[in-house]
Order: structure tokens, then sequence, then C-alpha cells
């Protein structure tokens, strides 16, 4: 794919920096602009080479940027992505790293309208399209940066219907360049799908954990240990994503419920049929997957 | 340690077969007899080293041993540890490694009583102590065996007020020259504990596994796949684990059933306070461990 010139990237931790890295080692743009609030982070940022230049002016940062991916908290993307929108070029893309889509898709779009009728024409400026790499780590920071980090990942792009189709190729291209495979859906089914896959084994993970009294950890074998491993994500992050999904975070968690009064029905049970069926499905499942 | 002459291991899957495959890496016995159903097993177990012979007839197997462990399924180890017992040398050492102690202890208690009232006086003839090493995997069987599946992970042994303390301390350095830490408990709490470190896990890994859709698999990321992994386990080795610590299973599912209903009052409040709140306890709970 042709390089880009500029790629602004806002929010330099984990996943920002690992856009940046993969960039730069893929030599895919000429210029990476680090946009951050606190010094020290962008500090890291240029010590590690994840991007060639830092600034903690958004405004100035994306200013002129064909490319802005916005990798900050879940909260704060729909503000960064309107600010970015209303100081990056015209044929600017801009596109998010966020565990959460309906919410932000819907400011973004609002926001966008609003503003669409002040300087700038309705349907003429920046194009953002919603996105979610499927990778990260309960590790958090520039210095856990890879620039392996999307590789074979999966990449979810939730474009509406007046989402240009030259922008959702560039967009798509972007990703594959970095390793990844792009899927395509709505907002609203992202957040179903994610509320199952990713939020829900979160909230199962850290209800293991606080169910764990510390005497009882030193027997704490392989299993319980990956199976809270994700327990260990940033309180702060994880609050903002699953208040940002909650109904579907709860859905989830009533169809877990309803797996988990199953298993009790089958323990409880003199017959041993039952419960190895349960065992036996739920081993199935987790067999498709690979390990 | 002073070599053993004659250790014979009763089931040669991963935990059997990575006693042998230790004890021979290390020089720590002259012969190692493995003992099992299945030929085509033996045969893995000779071809890769694990043992130095192998039979099907147990009683042959353990008619020289100084030390016999037992690793076949829970289901089965009271049962092997009699039939070793009526068969091997009256100063014998028996222990097995099953995941649950209460159950397996009291039936060899009790059967070992009705025995030593036969030909050899109570009291005299092999001891047991009940034993569990906290290592394993979702995979099974020798071919999965390894020479460091102990080192650095914990034995639990459950010995009773009547074990003589020379048998439990030779227990105890054979699992130190495997490089395990070994602790002491009663089988009782040793099933209290596991049920929360080890039984619940499972269940909860399972419970989520079966919560997923087959096409949702596809947008499962790290943590569903961390969180679910021991669900690939072996659901009738699981069914009898479950059912052989039923009562304390399903305490620890009704603490973690608290945990659960905690997190929908505070993800349901307007308050993000008590959320974080939640997942910050989980968190410090979870980082106690180490990765």
């Amino acid at each position: 794919m042709p390089k880009w010139n500029t790629v602004a990237i806002v929010g330099v931790g984990l996943i920002g920096g690992s856009i940046g890295l993969a960039l730069r080692r893929r030599d895919l743009a000429h210029e990476i602009v680090g946009i951050g609030r606190t010094a020290s982070t962008l500090a890291v940022a240029r010590k590690r080479g994840l991007v060639t230049r830092t600034t903690t002016d958004l405004a100035a940062g994306v200013r002129d940027a064909e490319l802005i991916v916005v990798c900050t908290p879940v909260d704060c993307v729909a503000d960064h992505v309107l600010a970015s929108a209303a100081a990056c070029p015209d044929d600017a893309l801009i596109t998010d790293a966020a565990s959460t889509k309906v919410d932000i898709v819907g400011r973004v779009t609002q926001g966008m309208q609003t503003r669409g009728s002040g300087s700038r024409d309705p349907g003429d400026g920046p194009t953002f399209i919603g996105g979610h790499p499927l990778a990260g780590s309960h590790r958090q920071g520039p210095r856990e940066a890879t620039a392996e980090l999307f590789e074979k990942r999966t990449v979810i792009l939730t474009p509406s219907r007046k989402t240009p189709v030259g922008a959702l190729e560039r967009l798509t291209r972007f990703w594959k360049s970095l390793g990844a495979t792009v899927h395509q859906m709505t907002p609203q089914r992202h957040d179903r799908v994610l509320a199952t896959t990713s939020h829900l084994p979160h909230v199962v993970a850290s209800a293991l954990s606080a169910a764990t009294k510390k005497p009882e950890l030193a027997f704490a074998a392989g299993g319980w240990s990956d199976s809270t491993r994700i327990a260990a994500g940033d309180p702060d992050l994880w609050t903002q994503i699953l208040r940002s999904n909650a109904a579907n975070v709860l859905d989830s968690l009533a169809h877990f419920e309803q797996q988990i009064a199953a298993f009790r029905a089958a323990l409880e049970s003199d017959d041993p049929r039952p419960l190895k069926q349960f065992l036996a499905k739920a081993k199935q499942t987790r067999d498709a997957l690979g390990s």
C-alpha cells in the first residue's frame, strides 16, 4: 500500500504505541505523531521509537494527518475524535481502537452533524469509522508496545451506511498492513458479541479472583492463574468499558448464570451423566478455538 | 536422598509419566515400574523412557516396590491403593496424586483397617499418605509427560495423626527431590481449599465456554482464551473430581455467586465507584499471585 505521509496517534499506550511501532518497522509512514497528555509517557514513546515526534497539543498534532487513530480510554474517545475532526485536514480519515462502539459511534455521529452545520458543509470534512483491534493485554503503557501486537489478530470495523467506500477500503488496508484480519459489523452487533467474548470473561475472572481468600492463593495452580489473568486489568479502564456496554454485559451475564444453574442441577443430581454432558459441551466449544 | 530401589507408578499418564521421567533424569531410582491397563499407553511410556519396565498386572508390579504412587483417575484411586497394599512389601510407602482427598483417604483408611484384621496385624503393613501435586494441564497422557512438571510446584500431603513420622519424612523428601515444595493439611482442608482454587475455576471456565455461541468464537480474544483454557480438560476425569468434592464445590460456587451479585448491583448503579472498587479488589488478589 502507498506510504502514509503523516499518521497521528492520540494516546500512545499499549495499543497506540504498538500501532506506531508496527508502522515504523514496516516502513509504512513518513511521519508518526504521538499525541498525549503526559510528558513522561511521550518521552517513553520517543525513546522506544514508537513515533517520530510527539506533542501534548491535539490540534497541532493532527493538523497534517492523513490518518488519525484515537487510542485513549473509552470515555475520552468521542471527545478526542471530535477534537481531531475539528483540527485535521478535510480529507483525513479518523478511527479509534476502543472496546465498545455503540456509545462512541453515536456520540461522534451526533457531534459531527452538529459541527457540520458550522464552518463546513454537512458531508464534507473528515470521515470517522469506528474500529476495535482484538488485541491487547492486562498490561498497559508504551513500555509494553510491540510491533507484532496485531499480527494474525482480528480487527472489527463498524462503518455506517453513509461511510464512503474509499475510506473503508483505506482503513481496511491499514489494518491488514499491520498483519490483522478485518471484519465488519454494526456497532450494535459488535457490542453484543464483545459482551460475551471479552466483557463477560473480565467480569467472571474478576469475580473468581475476588472470591478467593488470600491464604488460599498459595494453593492456586495453573487453572486459577489462567482463569483470572485478565482480572489484573486496569480497574479504571474496565469500569468505563463495562459501563459503556452495561445492557449487553447484563444480558451475557444472565446467559452465563443459566449455565451455572445448569451445572448446579447437574452436580446435585445422583446421575453423573448431566454433569459429564455439561463439561463435554464446554470442552467442545473450547476445543473449537484451539489453544 | 538415598536412591530408591523400586518405585511403582500405577497409571502412567501425564502425572505418573512425569514422575517416572523426573526420577530417571535425576537418577533417583534403580527401577521404575509403570503399571497400566492399556498396552498402547504402556508402550508409549517405555518408548519415551518414562519407566524402566511396565506391566498390566498391578500385584506383580508392586511386589518389590518401596514406593508406590497411584496416579489413576479419582474414582479408581482408593481401589488401586488397597490392591497395592495387599500385594506390596510390608514396609512399602503408598501415596496418590488425586485432586480430592476426603473420599479417597476415608475409603483407604477403612479398607486397610478391614484388611489389617486378616493376614496382617493392624498397624503393620504398608503406610498410605494422601498426596496431591498441584501440577498438570488440560492435556493428558504419557506423551505430555515432562521431567520438570513438579519443579517449583506445590504438593499437598494429607497425613493422619496415625501416620508414622518416618514415612511422612520419606514422602516429603521424595517430592522435594523432584523440585516441589511440600505442604501438609488435613484431607478436609485440602478439599475446601481446592474447591476454590481449582474446582470452581473449572466450573466457571466451563460455564463461560458453554455460554459462548459458535459464531461468536471468531471474536474471542486473549481474555476469553485464557479464561476458558481449563474447560478443555477431560469431562470424565472432571466429572469424577467435581462429584467427589460436591459439597465444597457448591459452597465455593455460592461464594462466587455472591461476587457476581455484587458486580451486578455495581454495574446497575448510577455511581461508577462500586464497580471500580469491585474490579480493584479483584485486581489486588490477582496481582498478589503474580503472572
